[in-house]
C-alpha cells in the first residue's frame, strides 16, 4: 500500500476504550490517523492517545470515511446497526459485541488459536469473542494442539469491570458503604439490609461480600447468555464443533481479572510435566505454577498484563486423560482490548503486504 | 436412661463455638448439664448459652467426667490427642477436625445421607465432614438416591470465615484498608501495593478484591487438602467408593457462605423437572431456583440458614444424564455447627431409648 493505515476506535470513552487508546499509543508508529468515535453525547470530548489529544467524533456514516480498520466496542444492538455501515464503506471492522460472533460468515479470531481466520472475512467483519472465552482460549488452543481437547467443565469468577464503568462503580460504592460495618456479612451484619436495593444495579443483587451466579441475560432452559457464549464461542474459535462444554458463570467482588476453574478431558494421555512443557512455550500463556511457593494465578496479579495466566495444573485423579487447572486474564486486556488490537495487527500486516 | 444427657462443647470460644452455644440453647430442654471447654488460655471466661452464663473449663481429662456427648472443634493435632481421651471415658465424641474422618472405624455422618452410620462407632468417635463437603451432601444424597451419582466436577467459592476468626478479621481489615482507595483493583490502584505483606495472613495473599485458588495445605501432586477432602469425604458419606470427583477449591472475599458450582453425571436419565421434584422434597435442601425472577442461592442469603440451598439447575447440553447446578450453605452452620448438632441428636435419641 505504501501509506500507513488509518484506524478508528468506536466506543472510545468506556473502560475498554481507555485501554484501547493506551494500546494504540504504544504502537502509534504503525498507524496513520487515529480517530476516536463515541455516542453523540461524548462528541467534542478531547481524549489523549499517548501525547496526542484527539477530539471525539459522533458515530455517523461519514465518520468512517478514510478509515481502514475500525475497533467497535458498543452494545450489541448498536453494533448490529453500525458495523454494517462501516463495513459497507470498505472498513475492516473488529467488533467486540456479541451480535456477529456466531455468524458463519464472520470469523471469530483469537491470535493464539486461529490467526488465519482473520484473513477470510466475507462481510468485512471480524468478531472478538467474549472476555470469559478469550481468557480460556490460549491455554485450550495449546493443549488441544498437543492432546486433542474433547470436553471441559468450566466455572468462572468474573470481575465487576466485565459490566464496564457501571459495574466497577457499583462495586466501589458497595465496598465503601459496608467497610467498617461491624461484623458485616455475618448474622449480625446483613449485607442486604446495610446496602438496600439502590445498590442492586447492575448485577441484580449486592456484589460486595457476595458472589452472584448470573452473568449476562437469561436464555432458554435456565442458561445465561455468558454460559452459552463460553460453549459456543470456544467451539467456533477452536474449530471443535463437537467439543463438550459445561459452563457456569459467576460474578465475584473483584475489580479486574476473570478467573476460571477448568476440568478438561483430552483424546490422548496427558501429564502435568507435558502440560507444563506445552504451556510454557505457548503464545499468550504465562505459566504461573509453583504452588508450594504460593505461585499461582490470581486476579490482582493479572491486572494490566498482556496475556493469560495458568496454574494449579493437576492430573485428574479419577478421570483418564484429564487435567484440572486455574486460568486468569485481565478481562479488559486479553478479554477485550488486547485481543482486538492483536487481530487488527494481523489485518494490518495483510493489508500492508497487499 | 431416665435422666437427661450431659453435653460438652470443646472449643467453645471460636466462631463455630459461638454458634454451637446458640444452637444448644435453642434445644436446651433436651440436655442436662451443658459444659463449655476451651484451651487453658480461655479457662475462666464466662459465656452465655441462652439465659445461662457458664464458666469455661480448661481442656483436661477430668473435664469429661459425667459427659455423655462431646462436640469437638479443635485443630487436627489437638483433636488427635484429646478425642481418644474423652472416648476412653465413654463419651461419644463428635469431632469436627480432619484427623479421624477417613478412619474406617470412625463413621463420617451427615443426617441427610447416612444417619444410620451414627449408630455404629467402634471407637466411640463420629467425625463431622469438612464444610465444603457438607454443603454439597444433602443435594448429592437426594439426587444419588434417585438417579445414581457417578461423577462430579466441583469448583468452590469459599468464605473467609472458613479460616475462623482470623480469616474473618483479615477480610475485614483488608476491606477497610482498600475502601475508598481510588480505582483500587485496576491498573491505577494495585491491591498488593496498597495492602502490603502484613495483610497476607492467613490466606497467603490478599483476599479483598481478589480470589485465592488455595484452601488448606499442599498435598501430593499439587492438590490441596481441601480438594482431596471434597473427593474422599463425599465418597465415604455417600457410600460411593468409586465416585469420580474433580475438585478445585478457591477462597473468595465473602464473610460467610460457601458456594459451589457442580457438574454432575448420573447413571440414569435426569431432567430439571425431576431434579426439582426430588430436591423440593429433600431433607436439608432448600430449592431456590426461579432465575428469571433473580431467585437463586447466594452466600449473603445463606447466612444463619439451617440447611443448604440449591438453584441454577440446568440439564447439561453436551453430556448425557448430567446436570449443572449451584449450591450454597452457611459454612458455620450446616458446614460445621449444625451438622454436629444434628448428629448429636441422632446419638441422643439412641442413648435415651437404650
Amino acid at each position: 500500500m505504501g501509506r500507513k493505515l488509518n484506524v478508528a476506535i468506536v466506543g472510545a470513552t468506556g473502560v475498554v476504550g481507555s485501554i484501547m487508546r493506551r494500546l494504540i499509543a504504544a504502537e502509534r508508529g504503525n498507524w496513520g490517523e487515529v480517530r476516536l468515535v463515541a455516542s453523540a453525547r461524548s462528541a467534542g470530548k478531547r481524549l489523549e492517545v499517548g501525547d496526542e489529544v484527539i477530539t471525539v467524533r459522533a458515530l455517523d456514516a461519514d465518520v468512517f470515511d478514510g478509515i481502514d480498520i475500525a475497533h467497535f466496542d458498543l452494545p450489541d444492538e448498536v453494533s448490529a446497526e453500525w458495523v454494517p455501515v462501516a463495513a459497507a464503506k470498505g472498513v475492516v471492522v473488529i467488533d467486540k459485541s456479541g451480535h456477529f460472533r456466531m455468524d458463519p460468515e464472520v470469523p471469530l479470531v483469537c491470535r493464539e488459536a486461529n490467526p488465519e481466520a482473520a484473513l477470510v472475512r466475507p462481510k468485512g467483519i471480524i468478531a472478538n469473542a467474549n472476555c470469559t472465552t478469550l481468557a480460556l482460549i490460549p491455554t485450550l488452543a495449546a493443549l488441544n494442539a498437543h492432546f486433542g481437547l474433547q470436553s471441559m467443565s468450566v466455572a468462572s469468577y468474573q470481575a465487576a469491570s466485565g459490566s464496564g464503568k457501571e459495574g466497577l462503580e457499583a462495586l466501589y460504592a458497595q465496598s465503601q458503604k459496608i467497610a467498617g460495618v461491624d461484623r458485616i456479612g455475618t448474622e449480625d451484619g446483613d449485607v442486604r439490609a446495610v446496602l438496600g436495593e439502590e445498590f442492586h444495579a447492575p448485577f441484580g443483587a449486592p456484589l460486595a461480600f457476595n458472589v452472584v451466579p448470573k452473568v449476562g441475560g437469561w436464555k432458554e432452559d435456565g442458561w445465561t447468555s455468558e454460559e452459552l457464549k463460553v460453549r459456543n464461542e470456544s467451539r467456533k474459535i477452536l474449530g471443535l464443533p463437537d467439543l463438550k462444554v459445561a459452563s457456569t458463570c459467576v460474578r465475584v467482588p473483584v475489580a479486574v481479572g476473570h478467573s476460571q476453574v477448568v476440568h478438561a478431558t483430552f483424546a490422548n494421555e496427558v501429564t502435568v510435566a507435558e502440560a507444563h512443557r506445552v504451556l510454557g512455550a505457548a503464545d499468550g500463556v504465562e505459566l504461573v505454577d509453583d504452588p508450594e511457593n504460593m505461585v499461582f494465578p490470581m486476579p490482582i496479579d493479572s491486572v494490566g498484563k498482556g496475556g493469560t495466566q495458568v496454574g494449579r495444573i493437576r492430573q485428574s485423579i479419577d478421570f483418564p486423560n484429564s487435567l484440572e487447572f486455574f486460568v486468569v486474564a485481565d478481562n479488559l486486556m486479553k478479554g477485550a482490548a488486547l485481543n482486538s488490537i492483536e487481530t487488527a495487527d494481523l489485518v494490518r500486516r495483510e493489508l500492508e503486504a497487499a
